[in-house]
């Protein structure tokens, strides 16, 4: 590893854990990312808003029947492509306020990818209600960290509108759906555009100006 | 080529004129097809229909003015990646019947990818109203085949209720959009899917039971 970090490329993962096509990029995406030489930021924002401001009440996979139905079969499947745990959530879309507000304030700490991770786990492979403490109690507790103290500091005022003010800066970029990547300007919707985006993001660093 | 062709694993691929993602798969599928040792089972079908049961009176990326911006810069790189030529048709969704008529006649023919492939770059790579008569006329007569014959043809009551009958058939087997595989029962959606459609093909061939 000579390069030095400032010339690593960026990818910035907009993400939600009630999201199941986010949970395959969670898990995969910092494995794939070092391997790319690119650096991660994460960026936690809420689906919901997004979905009202389109005139939905709950996510399109329950609004549509037929293409809920396909989605599960496709979840067994991606999941089974990636070597990833699966269980179909009881509960689906479920509400990750809590998680999603502890996750916008570590988004720069060191445990971030393994949070997170972590909370998809408990949704998508152990079907737990995750906009609960006790929950994220445990998965923080799991890790050593001090959850009490983070889940206070996540409940602040301040945080709170953390989470807001991204949810704002996710629809004044036109996202319409999580996962997204944001290459410089340029977007990638999908878990499927992983690895477009990721090889895009090396393009630019050969050609910068392209 | 040892195998005979009786134990060579089928694909139905069902695809629409109007659908940009359905050309991407047109453009590739019997290559690749070809490589895993498949045989592509031509569907076409009307997309309209399927979308008027979602209560919708146009395609989904017009519905949506983000994703639909999205889309286009998608296609551009989508195009770049597979080796393409892209340009967005100032018209969209083109409305297909003519040609899709045709296409279901033509269906076991084999001259019908061929066909397939000119008719979407008259859509996507050179901007032609496609749901035309001189343009499919012209396609046909490129490709050395008797135009005004097909046409009449394609235009009988029997065929243009076989067109009808494709299009209930793609809606009980659950289709939402286009395109769509199925390897016996399993359903792929998207043009992001085919290879892993392939490469299941594959799996029944080793594994008939799994």
């Amino acid at each position: 590893m000579d390069t030095p970090i400032t010339t690593m490329p960026v990818i910035d993962f907009w993400f939600e854990f009630g999201s199941n096509y986010s949970y395959l990029s969670v898990m995969r995406i910092e494995q794939d990312a070092a391997r790319a030489g690119v650096r991660v930021r994460w960026q936690p924002f809420l689906l919901g808003p997004i979905f009202q401001a389109l005139g939905w009440n709950t996510s399109p996979f329950v609004l549509q029947r037929a293409k809920g139905d396909y989605v599960w079969l496709d979840m067994e499947r991606q999941c089974r492509k990636y070597g990833l745990p699966w269980k179909k959530p009881g509960n689906f879309p479920r509400s990750a306020i809590l998680p999603l507000r502890v996750a916008v304030l570590a988004a720069e700490q060191s445990w971030m990818a393994e949070y997170c991770r972590r909370i998809m786990q408990m949704n998508f492979a152990h079907d737990r209600d995750i906009d609960n403490r006790e929950v994220v109690t445990a998965v923080l507790n799991d890790m050593g960290l001090p959850a009490a103290e983070i889940i206070a500091q996540a409940l602040s005022d301040e945080n709170k509108l953390k989470l807001r003010k991204q949810t704002e800066l996710a629809m004044h970029k036109g996202i319409f759906g999580a996962p997204t990547f944001f290459v410089g300007e340029q977007m990638f919707w999908g878990n499927d555009r992983l690895d477009d985006a990721l090889r895009f993001c090396n393009d630019l660093l050969i050609h910068p100006d392209a």
